[in-house]
C-alpha cells in the first residue's frame, strides 16, 4: 500500500535539550512549540513484496529511517520492503532541520502504508523515536512535548489551534555554513554544564508561564521569555564540556538587527536553535515588514514566512 | 609636588562580575591575572596651590577621576586641586579598557605626589575604590585579587612573577564599535541570571585550579580553564535580565578561528571580556606566530603582543 503524508517543521519556544533516555529520545523536560506552515516535508511510502531491500530516495541519514521504518514494520506485523521518497519544499544545507517534519511524514505515511490504526498519541510517540522533535510536528497548531519518564508518557499534544494566536514565524537562513557538532552529539553532554541542574528545576514553571502568555495573547510578554530561554539554551551549551559554541557571525548579525528594530518599535524577538537560521517571531500583522528588514541584512540569503499550521496529515497526491 | 606613574592593564584568567559592595566595588568573587607589557598608562599628577581647580587631561570620565582624587586628597589631608595628564600607549575608543591601567597609574602617581606612603596592599585598595580591576594592576606580574568582604581584605597580590610563565596575551583589536552596555551598568544585574549562585559556589575552586596550573605549567589543561571561564562569564551575561549579548560578529569569527588553529596544532586559547577584543593566550615561543595568524582575519585591525609585565610603578619623566 501506497501512502504520502505533508509534515511541517516546528519551532521550540521552550527547548529540548538532554535526554532522560538516550535510545528511546525520552527529554529531559518538556517542551512547547509552533508548526511551521511553510517549511513542509512531503513523503510518499509504499511496502511491497517485490522490494528486495528498502529503497530510500531523501536527503538525511538512510540509516535512521531504515531503524524506523523497522520499528513500524515490527508494529505492523509485515516485512515487506519500503520504497520511501521525501522531498523538502525548503533547500536542503541551509542548516533549516528537516528532520522534525522528516520523521512526522515518515511516521504518518509509512504507519498509514503499513495499514496501522494508531492515534494521534500514538504517532506522535512513535515519530518521537525516530527524532525527538518530530513529535511536535505530529498535532496541529501550539504543541506541548510532554517529557514523560516512559516511552507512552513522552509525547505531544495540541495546546491551542493554529488560529487561536495570530503570530509569524519568520526565518531567516542567514549562512550555510555546516555545524560543527551535529545536535545529536551535543545534546549527550548538556549534563556536563553546571548550570544544567537549575535549568531543569526551572522548566515545568517556564513551560507554565509561556502557556498563559500564548492564552492571554501577551506578545511583549511572550517574545522576552521565548528569547531568554533561546538565550539560557546557549548559556547551557556554552558551558558543557567540551563547548558548544552554536552562535555564527552571522547570527550575531541578525540578532542586533532584532535588538535595534524592537527600539525603533516593531515588537519582533528571535529564537535559535543549534542552526544559523535565525527565527524572528512578530506579530502576524507585522510579518511582511519584518521579512523586509530582514531581507536587507547583509547576511540574509533567504527568508521564509511561517504562520502556525497544521500537523502531519495525509495527502492524496504521491511523489511516485 | 609632581610624580608620574606607569601601569599596566590585566587581563583576567578568571572574571570579576558582580559585586558585594557596589560603592566600594567589592567584588562578588576573587579573580586571577596578568599584567600585560604593553598595555599601559602613564599619568601624570601634580597638586599645587595655584590650581583654582582640578585640571585633567585624559580619555574618560572626568568626574570618576575628581573623586579619586578626593579620597587620595583625604587620607593625605591635603585641599591643593590637582593638574592631570594621561596618555595610553594603544589607541583609545577600540574597545581595549583603560581603567585598570588609568586608575592604577592615576593611583600610584597622586598618592606619592600628595607624599603619601602607602603599602603596596595599600594601593591596590585605593586603585579598587577608582576602578575595581585596577588593583590588579598594582603588583608584578601574576596577581590573585581577594574578594574579601571589607574594603581592607579585598586587594590584589603578587602570586607569581612576571619571568615565572613564559607565556603571551596577542591581543586582537577586531572592531571599533561601542558597546551597547557599560560593564558598570552591565555587573548590577548580575545577580539576575539563575545561573550566578552556581557560579559563585564554584568559583574559589576555580581559583585554587587555575593557581596549580599555572605552578605546574599545564598549559594545555590552564588554557581550557581560561577558556571555560570566559564561556562561563557570558553565559551568565546571556541570562541576565535583561540579557547583555556582549559577543560581537567579529568575536565569533576569532574565536572560531582559534578552534580552527589549535585542531591545527598550535595551542592558543582565547579569553574575551565586555568589549570586542579578544585575548589570545599562547607559550611565549608561539607569540610570533599566533601574531601573524590573527593579522590574516579580515575581522583584524590591531594585534598587541603582550608579556607578563610589572605592575604600576613611578618613572622620573614626567607628561608636563
Amino acid at each position: 500500500m501506497k501512502k504520502t503524508a505533508v509534515a511541517p517543521s516546528n519551532i521550540a519556544f521552550t527547548k529540548y535539550w538532554g535526554k532522560k533516555d538516550e535510545k528511546l529520545r525520552i527529554p529531559e523536560n518538556g517542551s512547547i512549540s509552533m508548526n511551521l506552515s511553510n517549511l513542509l516535508t512531503t513523503t510518499t511510502v509504499e511496502f511491497l513484496d517485490e522490494y528486495k531491500k528498502d529503497e530510500i530516495h531523501l536527503p538525511g541519514e538512510i540509516d535512521r529511517v531504515i531503524k524506523h521504518l523497522d520499528r513500524i514494520r515490527k508494529i505492523a506485523g509485515i516485512h515487506q520492503k519500503a520504497k520511501v521518497v521525501s522531498e523538502n519544499n525548503f533547500p536542503t544545507g541551509t542548516g533549516l532541520s528537516s528532520s522534525a517534519s522528516g520523521f512526522a511524514a515518515l511516521t504518518v505515511a509509512a504507519s498509514f502504508a503499513a495499514s496501522l490504526q494508531l492515534s494521534e498519541k500514538e504517532l506522535s510517540i512513535l515519530a518521537r523515536q525516530g527524532s525527538g522533535s518530530a513529535c511536535r510536528s505530529i498535532p496541529n497548531g501550539f504543541v506541548e512535548w510532554f517529557d514523560g519518564n516512559t516511552s507512552e508518557t513522552s509525547y505531544a499534544i495540541q495546546i491551542f489551534k493554529e488560529d487561536y494566536y495570530d503570530i509569524a514565524d519568520v526565518v531567516v537562513v542567514a549562512s550555510s555554513q555546516k555545524k560543527d557538532v551535529s545536535t545529536s552529539v551535543g545534546q549527550k553532554t548538556a549534563e556536563s554544564s553546571p548550570f544544567m541542574a537549575v535549568r531543569l528545576s526551572r522548566m515545568k514553571k517556564k513551560n507554565e508561564d509561556l502557556k498563559k502568555l500564548i492564552q492571554k495573547r501577551d506578545f511583549e510578554s511572550f517574545g522576552e521569555l521565548v528569547e531568554q530561554e533561546a538565550l539560557e539554551l546557549h548559556a547551557i551549551m556554552l558551558t558543557q564540556k567540551p563547548p558548544l559554541i552554536y552562535f555564527k557571525p552571522e547570527t550575531i548579525v541578525v540578532i542586533k538587527a532584532v535588538e535595534k528594530w524592537r527600539i525603533q518599535g516593531i515588537p519582533v524577538y528571535w529564537t535559535l536553535n543549534t542552526g544559523q537560521d535565525v527565527h524572528l517571531i512578530c506579530q502576524g500583522k507585522d510579518k511582511e515588514k519584518v521579512a523586509t528588514l530582514a531581507r536587507t541584512l547583509s547576511v540574509t540569503k533567504d527568508v521564509i514566512i511561517n504562520l502556525p499550521s497544521s500537523g502531519a496529515h495525509l495527502v492524496k497526491e504521491h511523489l511516485f
